[in-house]
């Protein structure tokens, strides 16, 4: 009797020939010599063009699609999802820039950030996009700056609910939160907005991300919309936009599989059609970060050293928790899991080792135990030095969010695949 | 009968007056003006010299204090240690630039890292500092490269020593380690050293970091020399260098004290008394980063918001993870603690609201719940918008060990007061 121990999900997104993984349509060793150092992210268009294609048949036609910039901000990445989605959600007058920079239409711009500083609203009222607001003073400020700019500040009111997005990655309702305003003061918000003759628009209610349940995340769908109908008794005016938030996960560690979209594809038709009866003029919107780009990039580094220690094999790689944080396992995970990750030959052509398989753990050059990307995995080649080390699921929450100067490292290359 | 919650070791560094600290000899709300805008870093030149000054009078004299960069690079902090120390130890070719840069003597610098790449071995020899050796590839390269560059490289070989550091926050040798050579191994790897010409100078044996018990840092010094002894036996020539590591921690939660130096001197005093008999060409040397500098560095930020959400007060400040990830609890730590932080009033004479204390939640701009400076502090003034938060023990693993590109917010300042 055997005990299998839990897997990744398989790379469905990436299809592998001669033991390489085809990314962009180049099998790595060949991408590695285009881009022409490491280490590097590539992130694949395509695979992110097919998986807005793959919401948009699975989705209800109608339901908005949004693009939560802070998963990735390359402009190039950016550029193409302006073209590929409804709208884009920035987190900070700096996303704003790069997102107008990418060709966004100011109109189908929102921004949501709860400690929103009065210079990136005063840009945000100039740009005219739309504001989550999330204080009061949020909203009281930009009745000033409205009044100064001689324009309505545009506005939805982020809500936070008074339940939680059961398990979630990161929680971001129920409870105290610093997010939004809570649901039960909404109405006295509601009501200044009205009395201060801001744009209102809707409502933004963010139950939190990273969740693989489906079950979890229509729950919180369909409490998000009966708390957007009852809130939207204290409108100033009809709900024009209501953004459900996102939540969509994808599959990081061993054990975990993707997300069952039919379901909540299911759920989300009923959520229409009622909307469609009770709340005629709200656009139903999706907002979506690391679901429609994490899966698309990989972070792609080479072998500089290979040690034997006390009976374990260590790959030294060029790359480590200064470009990907996450992959270290110290970017908000409790538990060090390992995300999925691959070993090739740098010369596949030269036919790899057979028979050399082996347990090895891929560390970076970093000077700290915390620089680890691969804790003691399972590889079909014993990779050396020169070769290729290669991090799935890193399309997103990777070289933005990981701390580039430490230990003053060259900083990694991006590559936009066609 | 009362069980007192456990607080933070006391901030002697800094004064308070009229209820401000006073850094670098200024009084909070007037640094605030003098550097112009928040967030900031501000390390103070004096407090570092005064940690500098103790340990010199504390330790036996004729060991050395090397500075670990990597703790804090600021060019013109660097320059300071420069003078103030006897070594810089760097953990990569970026961080040696800025050595040479801050006016570091090349024989007085010394590098490790496990991952070093050719081209940062080059560039190390070609400026003749001192090569901490961590693999048999490594020596191997730095053969070729001596051959080549007509001069012999000058290396120490750091051991992953058969024991670990007890307490220690990061341990870094006992068992299968990424770090230098398996103590088993170095023998053979001495001889070839020894054949290959390479200028050997002796050892360098890092067992952990941030550790507060003084009695583990004293047997694995204690350890750390005897092993060294016994290496000695198999060296090529005369151990001119054996770095003891370092490991001296600093307080940051509730409930730890600072490390007590006096039983750490004297059995400093001991090896070294001993050292001289048994090692006599052998300079000793101590590596320390965040004990140097840690304590002498503070975090301003400025509240943003002020919200109220089911029971609790959140602080919205203009800083956050991006800025400095440890605070955050997201960078290493398994549970998340608060650091000190404190919080004043901007115009400190107009006089402070009195009675206004209160339990507070201290968070940053970002959309993410992981932007938290502080969960539910006791703060004696209840800050307003507009107002200051200060976290303490900053001075190392702050900005440069942060993600300073997620969500694209300004960048902080930092900050180095006469």
């Amino acid at each position: 009797m055997s005990t299998a121990r839990p897997v990744h999900a398989p790379l469905t997104q990436f299809p592998f020939e001669h033991g390489e993984p085809v990314i962009g349509g180049t099998p790595l060793s060949q991408l590695v010599a285009q881009v022409g150092r490491t280490p590097f992210y590539a992130y694949d268009q395509q695979a992110i063009a097919q998986r807005v294609a793959h919401l948009r048949t699975s989705l209800p036609t109608g339901i908005h699609l949004h693009y939560a910039m802070k998963a990735n901000p390359l402009l190039g990445l950016v550029a193409q999802m302006a073209m590929l989605v409804d709208g884009l959600d920035v987190a900070s007058a700096g996303e704003l820039r790069t997102a107008l920079a990418a060709g966004a239409h100011p109109q189908r711009i929102s921004f949501a950030g709860p400690g929103k500083r009065d210079a990136e609203l005063e840009e945000a009222v100039a740009a005219g996009i739309l504001l989550n607001v999330e204080s009061f003073r949020e909203a009281r400020t930009l009745a000033q700056i409205s009044a100064r700019q001689g324009k309505a500040a545009r506005v939805a009111v982020r809500v936070n609910p008074d339940f939680e997005l059961k398990s979630s990655g990161m929680k971001m309702s129920g409870g105290p939160k610093p997010f939004g305003v809570d649901a039960e003061q909404v109405p006295a918000l509601l009501a200044e907005i009205g009395q201060m003759g801001l744009g209102f628009e809707g409502f933004h209610i963010f139950a939190g991300s990273q969740n693989l349940r489906a079950a979890a995340i229509i729950e919180a769908q369909q409490l998000s919309y009966q708390l957007a109908l009852r809130l939207a008794d204290s409108a100033p005016s009809a709900v024009k936009s209501l953004n459900l938030g996102g939540g969509f996960g994808i599959p990081y560690f061993p054990g975990e599989q993707r997300l069952d979209l039919p379901p909540i594809a299911d759920a989300l038709h009923a959520i229409a059609d009622d909307a469609h009866v009770r709340m005629p003029d709200a656009q139903l919107v999706l907002e979506l970060g690391r679901y429609l780009v994490g899966e698309a990039g990989v972070y792609v580094t080479r072998i500089v050293d290979r040690k034997q220690s006390r009976g374990q094999t260590f790959l030294v790689v060029d790359g480590g928790l200064h470009h990907h944080l996450a992959a270290s396992g110290n970017f908000g995970q409790v538990i060090r899991k390992n995300y999925p990750v691959t070993i090739h030959p740098a010369r596949p052509d030269l036919g790899a080792t057979a028979g050399s398989a082996e347990v090895v753990s891929v560390v970076g050059p970093l000077c700290t135990p915390l620089d680890m990307l691969a804790d003691q995995i399972e590889s079909p080649y014993a990779g050396q030095v020169g070769d290729l080390v290669v991090v799935y699921q890193s399309g997103a929450y990777g070289a933005s969010a990981s701390p580039a100067a430490f230990l003053s490292h060259p900083a990694t290359l991006e590559a936009l695949l066609p």
